[in-house]
Formats: structure tokens, sequence, C-alpha cells
């Protein structure tokens, strides 16, 4: 079946091989914090790709409530590699919606892996 | 360019329709635990797309050491849907896997959400 492996990137097709780097992070919203507040996070976040040119894919996503006791919210984003990555973490645009999320975070998980 | 924007899946081809469940998990091991119980856990994960047809994509990754305080360990796997990733999550031989690692978890973060 194309499409469907392991260690694929998003951008992977079939037999080809594949490389990139992936930044992954799990937000647990506070108390109180408003579907309002986090469409305006989401909105904002998802103009980062076109002024980010560093991001080859940017998946974000809400709890589907599947399972109990899960993260609140992911940021799912892929990089040709680290340099890429740490260009998006450092852009200016992109600094400012994390300062402007950090009071709404009660956790945080991340993690950065080679694809 | 192709390949590249937002809420994209692993199998996204760019201006098609994008659907899809995603399942992501970071784990951080327990102090003590050594990179070889680390490469079986992924060794044996790494086997289920083969035993399980559900899962589109499956993507392991251990922390690249790029920032400091991440998550040891990801799995981020995509299913047609979410009753797919239900067949994944309660198929027996995953869940074999995930009671063997249970005992070298310190931490477990997770969330399903819709691609």
């Amino acid at each position: 079946m194309p499409g469907r492996g392991v260690r694929f990137s998003p951008t992977h097709r079939y037999g080809a091989p594949m490389t990139g780097f992936r930044h992954v992070v799990l937000i647990t919203w506070i108390e109180g914090t408003t579907t309002a507040q986090v469409e305006e996070v989401a909105a904002r976040l998802r103009d980062l790709p076109a002024v980010i040119p560093a991001i080859r894919d940017y998946s974000l996503g809400t709890n589907a409530g599947v399972n109990a006791g899960g993260a609140d919210f992911a940021i799912v984003a892929d990089f040709a590699d680290r340099d890429a990555y740490a260009t998006y973490r450092d852009d200016p645009v992109h600094r400012a919606v994390v300062d402007d999320m950090k009071p709404l975070i009660a956790s945080r998980t991340a993690i950065q892996y080679e694809l």
C-alpha cells in the first residue's frame, strides 16, 4: 500500500529515501482556557508556514476526545534538517506567538527527532 | 512548494483533501533505562505496521538533543480515521508491547487528533 510504512516523513514517497527533522509539542491548557483563546493561538500558528519558509509541513490538532487524560493541543512540525528547525524556533514571529501562548500553558512536553 | 503547508497528513498530496487521524505519544524513560532497552522497544514497535494494517504511517524517534528538557521518545502514528486508531490501540500485539514498555516509562503524554 503506497504511503503506508514506518518512519515515513509527511512528504515521503514510497520507496524514496526518507530524511527530515520533526518537532513535536503537546500542550495542556490551564483551567479556564476558552475555545476562543485556543482558536486564536491556532490561527496565529497556522499563519507561520507562510512567513517561515523553513517549515516543510505543519500540523495542529486539538484532542479528539477518544481517550481520557490526554494533552489538549498538538503541534507537529517538519523541517529539512535541524538547522531549519532552529530557524523556525528562533524566528521572531514564532517567538511572539510562543510568548503569548505561555500564560495559557499548564504543561508542555516536546521532542525533536530525525525522521 | 509541493508538500509544504498546514495540517497536511503524511500521505497528503498538495491540493488534495486532507483527512486522517493522528496519535502522538511522548515518553520519558525512567532513570537507568539503557539504549539496548530502548532499541528493543523501538524494534518491536517498528514491526507493528506489518501486523496491524490499520496503521497508515508510523514514525518513531529518539530525542535529537537539540533542546534541554524534552521527552526521550516519540511515536507518531497516522490512521484513516478514529476507528482505525482504535483497532491499533486495542490490537493484542500492540498491547503486549505497551505492557512490556510500561516498567520503563517515567512519564507519558499522548493526544489523538483529526488531521
